[in-house]
């Protein structure tokens, strides 16, 4: 089979779900599959972060130029700063055949499946409610506000779960990341995703009648 | 997570796909996972065959009557022989969460997915177009007409691949017996085949508010 181009993977998933270790975790075991989606921001670097690798550090001005040549794939502004993922970077890689992955929150996802649609959406959860809770409680070193913040947030992320086309269940992480990986190979197997293979064939037994 | 209720599945493919032959091994190396369905019949048993093991014997009569009763899931005549999918056998092992797989061509697989939208419909295929027509050429034993054949309904099948979910491709055996359970197990982690997961979570997440 011919080398498949990429698929655009946005992952999700609650306060505490690990998704985060899960992603870094997936692309160091297999490097030739996935890159993770550097976005763009406007917020000031912090010490040790360097343009590019965490992010890409642009001004306002920068930012709203990309905006309005249409060269962001979504974006969104939280406390004055800009977050955003530059189209062009996504597009080199999924060109070159890797799996682009971006950790975004459920608005964003459902905004990028409806700008592209071919787009992988997975939703990363603990294996149960009382899994759940525990995580969002945290250590018990936190305020009940942000308890209840990350409770209220999660309760409302919960509303789109079932927007999202797999759940991954994190349960121990290393059976996690492969299960990830395993879905995202499988999807390369979608008949969707295939229609160059499938017309060939139906072009060659055509002509062999 | 809770143990989930199985997945129809339905296997197509091309003449010396070798489709047969991985569904066989598939329930042999995971037989707590697998049944493979058993097709009700009218014609006569051969040598060796055992009611309820290659088939289900039937008189023209009692076929007739699972008909009318609305008891397949899909049947066809073929040379004045019934063919035909028994529900309860399969309903049976769904509930027990085992995924039923069912070996039909292309028209049945379209009606059984009508019929029941949750099934899965994979489709076995060589890995190239070059490999597909020396299975369908055989080993030079067969007359012209069936060479033919073979290439004529191959290239009506070829014609519906795209209605199917996914490809399974079927370049060394072993290989491709791991790479269509994996897509099976896959499957299982789709949100939509998770409704009640994601309302468990919803609902107690709005509770703790």
């Amino acid at each position: 089979m011919m080398k498949d181009r990429g698929i655009l993977i946005v992952v999700s998933g609650f306060s505490g779900s690990g998704k985060g270790t899960i992603m870094k975790e997936l692309v160091k075991r297999y490097p030739d599959n996935y890159a993770l989606s550097v976005s763009a921001t406007t917020r000031n670097p912090r010490e040790g972060e360097v343009d590019g690798r965490e992010y890409f550090f642009r001004t306002k001005e920068e930012f709203e130029k990309m905006i309005a040549k249409d060269e962001l794939i979504e974006y969104a502004k939280y406390v004055e700063n800009y977050y955003g993922t530059p189209k062009e970077y996504v597009e080199k890689h999924l060109a070159e055949g890797k799996d682009v992955i971006l950790e975004i929150e459920i608005q964003g996802a459902l905004k990028v499946k409806k700008a592209f649609p071919d787009t992988l959406l997975l939703f990363v959860t603990p294996p149960d409610t009382k899994e759940l809770k525990r995580r969002l409680v945290g250590r018990g070193t936190e305020t009940m506000e942000v308890i209840e913040s990350r409770m209220e947030r999660a309760a409302e992320e919960s509303q789109g779960m079932h927007q999202y086309d797999y759940l991954v269940i994190n349960d121990r992480l290393d059976e996690c990341v492969e299960e990830m990986h395993s879905i995202i190979r499988c999807e390369h197997r979608k008949c969707m995703r295939n229609l160059e293979f499938m017309e060939k064939i139906q072009k060659e037994l055509k002509g062999e009648k």
